[in-house]
């Protein structure tokens, strides 16, 4: 069952097909936050959009039509035939394997994410590398957040490498955009709010061993390069110190939410079993 | 006091001086493996490679000699003056704040880094990815793992991108380079040797809990593309998956390596409290 769709007169779209023209100027942030749309690259990141109905166009080559048929049939009538010229202009990856989405915006207001009673939350402030902020969106996910909030200048959550790092995550949780951390929100859905910085005053081990990661939680992550700002380490309920037992001065960005988000899902985990 | 050297009737090395020219050549792999030299960046890798005593000769701007005296006084008659343009000839990043040092390699024999009896091991099996590699050895360091495994076609340690994200940890943990895993060694040595991978048929937090991280661990990590090899996930003692409580695939091997080395950190800390 080939969903290749047929456009009678009319060849596979071009790198200077009017739509593909258009659809290229989503690689600009100016372009995605005017149209509330952007691109999502490869087979993973289409089947993720398409599960989470966000897919407006999937550009698709001929090649890429029948070995990704399943997702050809559930773009149905969405599907655009492009040459592999015309894909090249749309990729910023060298092996977009063929697939390139347009896709609507998927973030929501912090009071929809918060509806849903997330006990984990994890929120990226001022995150300005895409590939780190990508990287944590995916970690959370997979520690079981249901929520994560890009606030003040963090990154685009949209940008192409933060797509691409987060796996397809941009579909899984509940991805929010806001000007500051919303910590009063956060905190009023009944979150604890702890601050993940290298001069803590407690001890990520011991807050566990204490039973302080037992409640729900939102983490705070400042940027490698400059750590949270000083008004939300001052806003949070703690400041955590992810334990330095080497010689390291410090971990990075990703490496640090990882531990700390699994740290969380184990106590959340050891409270449900008991 | 400034030990800025002086070379009478001779200018700052400029990107055509031959020692310049011949370093840059370390940008290359064959010329590292050829000479057992590489190079490193920055005032902290400078730092840490002069402590490790690896700095053969150290090249710096006049700006930076002032800026960073106490580095320039460490490396004494190995500062060679370079100028801007020089420098930017030898740099693999934009911004290596004038400073770069020509390193002997530091890696070790597999049985002179057992001979220490490190507690925590990393394996990277087949990892190609210079930043995942780097980043990786960082976390292994920050752990507090003893020896970092660079097995079989793994990344070249001395990479500058490796260089680089290991921030400094290159020259903290015992970096041992092996055509195999060396896993007859490693457990000789009375390591417990873990599997991580996500189809491993123990989950991470029941491993903990039942006490199996307790004893000394080599950890084996395998690339993010290709996970580990067969013959290493059957040659372990135990195949161990980090949980995914949400709705991501995998998570990318720098976070699960962080998570998974966080873990038998945690449990070696609570068997010597007890």
């Amino acid at each position: 069952m080939s969903s290749s769709p047929s456009r009678p007169g009319d060849g596979p779209y071009t790198a200077r097909t009017p739509r593909v023209v258009a659809a290229r100027k989503l690689q600009r942030r100016a372009e995605r936050d005017e149209t509330g749309r952007f691109l999502a690259e490869g087979p993973q990141a289409v089947r993720e959009a398409l599960r989470a109905r966000a897919v407006r166009e999937l550009f698709a080559t001929v090649e890429a039509l029948s070995r990704y048929e399943d997702l050809a049939t559930a773009a149905g009538d969405r599907v655009s035939v492009v040459t592999e010229e015309g894909l090249a202009a749309l990729a910023e990856t060298v092996r977009p394997q063929g697939l390139i989405a347009v896709c609507d915006h998927v973030d929501v207001p912090v009071p929809d994410a918060l509806a849903r009673t997330p006990r984990l939350v994890a929120v990226l402030a001022e995150i300005r590398d895409p590939g780190n902020a990508g990287t944590v969106l995916r970690t959370a996910d997979a520690a079981g957040a249901g929520a994560v909030v890009f606030a003040g200048d963090a990154v685009d959550p949209y940008n192409g490498k933060c797509v691409r790092a987060s796996a397809g995550s941009l579909f899984h949780v509940d991805v929010v955009r806001s000007p500051d951390a919303a910590i009063p929100a956060l905190r009023a859905s009944g979150l604890r709010i702890l601050a993940a910085t290298g001069y803590g005053d407690i001890d990520l081990d011991d807050l566990a061993d204490e039973g302080g990661l037992a409640a729900p939680t939102a983490w705070l992550f400042g940027s490698e390069a400059h750590g949270l700002p000083d008004e939300l380490i001052e806003a949070a309920d703690a400041r955590v110190r992810v334990p330095l037992h080497g010689r390291a001065e410090s971990l990075n960005l990703a490496a640090a939410a990882a531990v700390c988000l699994y740290a969380s899902a184990r106590a959340h985990r050891k409270t449900r079993a008991h």
